[in-house]
Formats: structure tokens, sequence, C-alpha cells
């Protein structure tokens, strides 16, 4: 055996992953002023029969991105895609599959972050497996540590709503300023700011261009239809930015 | 043999991962307005002798932030210390260690993100490791992909000042609103904003407290020292807020 000792042997206290991709995926019903999420439900253990967001263990030769586009395409058909990193969960003993003194296999987590317009994602129902999206408010206890997954791309969405242009992918092309203020009050709730500022607001910041086009609903007066003018927020991309 | 298939058999596809922590820490140097990074000659191979950010590969039984808080230590005394997750590397090839065709065990690296006070770290020199600050804008080429983790860590920081007052953590306690400004410039470059809108901004925000003394340098007039007011800002700290 000693003859044979020349590869150099790992270290004994270092510890050895899998890694898995986990993606909150959310979408905005805007008809419905719901904001929802992906939820699949697992079919093997552990978990089984839970509700779990959308994962998937990387395989050999694949980028954690591949890994998330992959789980993300076997559940949802989509034109449009928003995906970003979210964050990253290792500690031991997350996964029920890690031996109890953590020193066997660990299992870690990258999550992916994902924004899809509601009316063009089409889910894939495999026959097998349950696949819904979930208003948020009412998501059950998930899997693994998935609810504290979602909190986190909550959070994240919040944020990208009040600092990024984010809500002119999941509006429709054009859309009225109602629409839009119903969209950031579905998501960061109703006291975030009330409806003459919000307009005044994103009216001055001078990326909203109004198309001529008017449209009734309900008994109010007609209200202009916009649409977001990326041209006009170039400039504005990389300065720090409050949308609301 | 066959009597022995008993035991679940890995999915023969999946990678196998050992699990890196790399930190980006900065540190800016408010008396020559340099934005500083802490970088460690690395000892054995791959990259023997080039510059690295400080990293160490995850134990069994630890945590990711166990992890980058145990690096820390072994290279930085400090008094505080604001650390968070940066991002995930974890594509297939990108540690020299991994064989060719990705087969065998990958090397993911989660990164975080450390800004320390200049005047209050001492860098741990072991007599072994080469150790030092280094200017942002004059790293060398880094091992691995660490030029580009560095990258993230810049962007994150340049953010965090836009949209968090984490400047305060990186200041003396008490300041002069010209030396707040340096702190800005020597991180975001002299054009985000002119001296007086800045102050004018910062003033308005109200959570800049005039301590009531003053001090004179150079040639201009004595300056009001400035210290920050944690209880002004709780108010705000929810709130979407730019500070530039």
């Amino acid at each position: 055996m000693a003859g044979r000792s020349l590869k150099p042997i790992p270290k004994p206290d270092l510890a050895d992953f899998k890694v898995g991709v986990d993606n909150a995926i959310f979408s905005v019903d805007t008809a419905q002023n719901r904001l929802l999420v992906l939820l699949v439900m697992r079919q093997e253990d552990p978990f089984l029969n839970q509700w779990s967001l959308p994962g998937t263990l990387v395989r050999q030769g694949e980028s954690l991105e591949q890994a998330a586009y992959r789980i993300l395409a076997e559940k949802i058909r989509v034109k449009n895609l928003y995906l970003e990193q979210l964050y990253t969960f290792g500690n031991p003993g997350r996964d029920p599959r890690e031996a109890p003194d953590s020193y066997g296999v660990r299992y870690l987590s990258v999550s992916y972050f994902a924004l899809v317009r509601f009316e063009e994602a089409e889910l894939i129902a495999d026959g097998v497996s349950g696949i819904a999206w979930y208003p948020v408010q009412q998501v059950p206890q998930l899997a693994f540590d998935h609810n504290q997954i979602l909190a986190y791309g909550y959070r994240r969405l919040r944020n990208k709503l009040e600092y990024s242009p984010v809500a002119f992918d999941v509006l429709p092309e054009v859309f009225t300023l109602s629409d839009l203020y119903q969209l950031y009050t579905t998501v960061l709730g109703e006291n975030f700011a009330d409806y003459s500022n919000f307009r005044a607001r994103l009216l001055k910041l001078g990326f909203l261009c109004d198309t001529g086009v008017k449209v009734s609903r309900g008994a109010g007066r007609p209200a202009s239809l916009y649409r977001f003018d990326a041209e006009a927020f170039a400039p504005l991309k990389d300065k720090p930015l409050v949308f609301i």
C-alpha cells in the first residue's frame, strides 16, 4: 500500500459537497393583483409530496446558471425571462440527506431569482409532478429551507422594484399609470406611497412615454396608455435612482 | 456484488464539489484617499507565489460564514467588521485542480464582501505568507478568477455607498463633510456629484449631527465635525434612499 501513496492525499477534514440550484420564480397576475411564486411538488425523498421551489442538482460539466435554466425550462415555457443569482445556502444540516454528524456529503444550494410575465408563462405539467403558481402570502411549509430562500427572493424583488426598472419587464408593452401603481402596491403593500406622489415622481423621471392612446376601464375617466422608453432611461441606467 | 447493491446508488452524472470561500476585504485609507483591497500571496500550488484574495476550503461541520470569518481572522485583526455574502462562482474549469474534462471534483467559490476601518485593521504577518493592502486600481493579475470576484466586490461597494449608510462604518466617529465627500470620491470617482450638492443633500436627509466642534485643517475656514445619528436614521432604514 505504501508504494501507492504517491497521489496527493486529500485533506481529511475538508467537506464534500453536492451542489443544488433552486429557483425562486416570481410573476405578478396584474388582473387579480396577486404576487405569485412557482412551486412544484416533490416526487422523491426527502420531503416526498411536499411543495418546494423548482430545483435540481448540478451535473458534471454543467455551470450553475445552466442548471438554473435547465430546471426552469423543464417547468415553464416563457418568452422573456429575467434571471439572476440570489444567495447561496450551505450550512451543515440544511439537507436531511446529510449524515447527522455532517461528516458525509453536504448539499449546498445556489439559489436564483427569476421574474416572468404571468400572461406569457406557460406551466409544463408532466402528468406526474404537481406544479402551481402560489400567492406569495399563502405559501405553505416548503421542503428543505425553501421558505427562507423564498423570503430572500421576495426581498430581492422588492429591492428591484424600488431601485430598478424591473416593473417594465413585468407589465405589458403599454400600460396605464394606474396599472403601474397597482403592480407596485401588489408587491410592496399599500403604504409605500400615495398614487398622486407616485405618478408625479415617475413622470418627472422622464422615461415614461405617453402613447397618445387612451383606454376606458370602469366608470372613471379614460386613462392614458404609456410605454417604457428604454432610450430615455439609458443615461440614468448607472445612476443611483429610487423609483418610488 | 449484486447482493451489496441495496444502498442507494448515487446518480452517476452529478458533479462532486469542494467549496471554497474567498473574501474581498476592502478598506479606505482616508488620509491618502486610496481604496484598498487585501491580498495574500499563495504558498502552494496552483498559482504558487501569485497574489490572491484570502480564501480557504470549507471544512467538515463548518458553515460558509464560519469559513469566511476563519480566514479573515487568520489575516487581519479588526474591531469592527462588515461582512456579507457576495456571489458564487462555480463554472466548470474555474480551478486548474479540476480535471480538464470536469468529470472529477469541481471547486466552487462562495465569495464574501467585507469592509473594515483601515486605521483599526492590523494585518497578521505570519512570517511566511506575503500579505498587503493593494490599491484597487493597481491590483495585478490574481490567482484563479479572483480579478473577477474583486470586480464584483468593487461594484457591491459602490452600490452600498450609493444606497446605504455604509460610509459611516468606514469613517472615524466624527468627521467633516469634506471627509465624507472625500471618501465618496475615492470610491466612486470624481464625477458623481459636486461638493455643494452632496453637502446639501446629506444634510437634508437629517441624520448627520453637528457636534458643535470645529476643526482647522490647512488654510481654509475651520470645518464642523459631524457624527452619524443612528437614531435619526432608524425611520429611514427600510425606505429606498439614495445617498448621493
